[in-house]
């Protein structure tokens, strides 16, 4: 072992040989893909405690180290994240011989055509794909996805191949909670032995030192089908909705951190991964923020490719300036009921924005499970005119409370269509929004096209006298084209001829001629405005 | 100078006999009051940059050290704000003999009933004074208070000694903008000689390395007053509204620090100084981010007591997560005109807030000066609500251009009687309040005193259907009485009888009778509500 630490430190300069069980060919896996072995080893002790695995992998000056894991049956894997395209070789260092000194290579080729690498934040308050290429989160939420048995799952797979979201949260965790109350198939720990479950708390039947592969490969399975859908994985690694059922939500923290270590291990490799720390916090009355700090910076320090990490609240913010944050994902029931009000959580971060609760399209009795279509895609336009991210979520009642919130199956709401109608107008035309005048004006933003986007909300003008904040700084005579955006009927209609703009008072740009667009007096209408190139 | 450095160093164990031209008694100084004593030295060079004068003051285990500053005429000046009660003995350390290695002694004594040191924050949200008792601002705006001249600055004084206001923002350096283009009567700086003005811009005249005291010292004599008024003087160290007419907005680092330090070794001991490092730093496009990190940290190097530091904006937020910044100095025309968005600032500084420009009560044409006195009582409201503190401002237009937002003078406004009648309410009953439900229930807050107040703003109700959020965990049963506060007529009007909490949802609580509360149909009325005993 000693021996190839000392070749693991100045391995630049070494040639790894293709060698042992592995080395029969030379993998290629694209940019970003996953790089996998195995390696068999006899059990001994707790192998996911006792056997200490990890591997080194270098191409030119790159040099990355992840852990391995266990994976049951005496398997132990490395996985492995290419972010850099060529040849790289890696070697593994263990304290359990049959594991340690391990090298192989792999060829790192060009991404496919799908393949856009894991999620960044772009800019302060924007994010991309690692190849650049601008993403606009368009989430939405089924936090027990994975613990609903095939069939459930294969349906709620096939539903978001049709809707409109690039983002899911997920949870790791089963859930106990109105409307769930099923036994999941999987559980992520292995039954202590010999240990009889008494009565509905099953928390003395698990062995939290010791996890249940076949739970994990599930979810990983579940994962990797996201991915295909061009879905981000917003993976909750811990939530109160256990309420002590399972135990999961209250384990110490030495078992917290060994969990989130073979999770890091196992998924820090998945390029669609991001890390939602919990989903509200502070409802976990059993942990304290020094316990949220030690997770980031466990999660932080195990994942090497920087995956987007969070913290979402129930109704105290974390502090989102920690630098181990990469975005505030925020639960509120009003920063976006109305204008302006989202726009100050990105002031006060400066970082990027996400609603990751703005409460669900439903009809179930809880005051968080019942807003209309209309007002779910409202918040959407909200969020999207103040450049924040919003999360879809819905709570129709079914039957055998069969909820798309957290159980999945389909979709009944008519807010996803309208979302879809946005996330084409976002992607496609605009890209990321901002105001122009938040100090006052908190209806009119700009895009990054530069088009201009006024929404109306709930307000049911006939018509509209152009006056923009004098900050867009269109130079008088500038002419533009003006289009009447209907966000619940889906529609865009041009008003004919142009326009010329010309600075009318200290703060506003007007029209030169005063010419009014005319509206329909409904709510819900925007305008797109563009200039006359 | 080496011998006495070692003296200093090692001051705890060594006796200071009292000695030289100012030992002649020892002098009693009230606990937070200013021990100031003179030294003569012939002045060499620029006395203001040539010449280092420390001195060390130590009191059993306490070692504070101050800068010295020239104040003319051959006189140099140490000035210290004892923290401590007891005997402080004193050495000096300078690169001028005459003014090196002078020691001295005072007794720190009992502060006076009006003394109740120097205020700091409380909490996470609040301010109290040094002594313990809490603090809540109720400020006011006289940005060019200072360059007014004797007649007008009494009239200010005058117009304070019966206002509402505990606070008032103040800018060291005058001010040129609309309705503000007098000439003050003395500049922070001296001329260079042999320059002759010529034309507006009088940038050459200045050199910015040479202070003039009588500036200071004039400015020195305002802020005392303020204390004598029990006001706190925010000290606004830059502003944009200069424009290059005399370039105090425009000089370089060096003399900006060299000018910070000069301010804070005349103005640290100053009880009830604050530091507000900037209006609206943003529109002082001169500087950038670097430069206010500078100038926090000169400033908090330089002022050993902690006075409190703030950076206020124009329309791009500070980032008040800085150490550096004890609380939010925000300006917003929106955030305090509707329910619940002053609090998201709370939420995310995770700090004290104050609202320090909110718009002005008044009638001039710009879009910043002309809230109606409704309008202005209202934004108090809203701020006092959410645990935020706002600032008030007059703008009504004058014949001489004597706006009280800049000049001073005197109080045209209708707001100010009613800012008094809510910082009553806030200051002898109900103490700081926050939102009991910040998720959802944007105008129903606790305080302090466990009273609630509802705030019912622009709307106008005829009755109110008691309604809690659940948050308030009041058991069923207990009783509660309810005034009806008349927030604009500055009227308290019991409702007759008691009533008694009962749940009536998952989460609210409401009357068990369902007593119903009879409003006036008018707006901003107000309910506090007070727990029987």
């Amino acid at each position: 072992m000693k021996k190839l630490r000392s070749v693991v430190t100045c391995m630049g300069v070494f040639f790894f040989c293709v060698c042992g069980a592995f080395a029969q060919s030379v993998p290629a896996v694209e940019q970003w893909g996953r790089f996998e072995f195995a390696l068999r080893g006899t059990p001994i002790g707790n192998p996911f405690n006792d056997v200490a695995l990890e591997a080194t992998f270098t191409n030119g000056g790159e040099e990355v180290t992840v852990n391995g894991f266990y994976d049951g049956g005496g398997v132990y894997r490395v996985r492995f994240m290419p972010e850099k395209k060529g040849t790289w070789s890696y070697a593994t260092v263990s304290n359990m011989p049959a594991l340690d000194g391990k090298t192989g290579t792999f060829e790192c080729v060009n991404p496919g055509t799908e393949n856009h690498g894991p999620v960044k934040t772009r800019g302060m308050f924007d994010f991309a794909y690692a190849d650049g290429k601008p993403y606009y989160p368009f989430g939405t939420t089924v936090y027990a996805f994975v613990h609903q048995g095939d069939s459930l799952e294969n349906t709620t797979l096939e539903t978001l191949r049709n809707a409109p979201f690039n983002k899911v949260r997920i949870c790791v965790f089963p859930k106990n909670y109105e409307f769930n109350d099923r036994e999941p198939e999987y559980y992520p720990f292995k039954r202590v032995e010999g240990v009889e479950l008494i009565g509905s708390n099953q928390t003395a039947v698990w062995d939290f030192t010791k996890f249940d592969p076949e739970f994990f490969q599930h979810l990983e399975k579940r994962i990797d089908r996201l991915n295909d859908l061009g879905i981000e994985c917003d993976l909750i690694l811990f939530h109160p909705y256990d309420n002590g059922r399972w135990g999961f939500d209250r384990m110490t923290r030495p078992n917290d951190i060994r969990y989130l270590e073979y999770v890091t291990a196992r998924l820090a490799s998945f390029r669609n991964i991001w890390w939602s720390m919990a989903n509200e916090f502070d409802y976990m009355k059993e942990k304290t923020l020094a316990d949220w700090q030690a997770f980031l910076e466990t999660v932080a320090a195990n994942d090497p490719y920087g995956h987007l990490r969070s913290v979402h609240n129930g109704d105290t913010l974390f502090n989102h300036h920690n630098p181990l944050v990469t975005h505030a994902s925020v639960q509120s029931a009003s920063m976006l009921s109305d204008f302006g009000r989202g726009s100050l959580m990105r002031d006060a971060y400066l970082k990027p924005v996400m609603f990751d609760e703005v409460c669900y399209e439903g009809n179930i009795e809880s005051r968080w499970g019942n807003l209309s279509a209309r007002e779910m895609t409202h918040r959407f336009w909200q969020g999207a005119l103040v450049g924040a991210y919003v999360t879809h979520g819905e709570t129709y009642l079914d039957p055998d409370d069969i909820i798309w919130w957290a159980a999945g199956g389909v979709l009944r709401g008519q807010s996803p269509a309208r979302i879809g109608f946005l996330r084409r107008l976002i992607e496609q035309e605009t890209g990321a929004l901002h105001l122009i005048d938040n100090w006052r004006t908190l209806n009119a933003s700009m895009g990054e096209s530069g088009q201009i986007v006024i929404y109306f909300g709930k307000e049911t003008p006939t018509e509209w006298a152009v006056t923009f904040p004098a900050k867009i700084r269109w130079a008088d005579g500038t002419q533009f084209n003006v289009e009447v955006i209907d966000t619940w009927e889906m529609t865009r209609t041009p008003v004919p001829g142009t326009f010329t703009a010309q600075t009318i008072a200290r703060y506003v740009i007007g029209e030169a001629d005063g010419k009014k667009i005319k509206l329909p007096g409904k709510p819900y209408q925007a305008l797109l405005i563009t200039r006359v190139p």
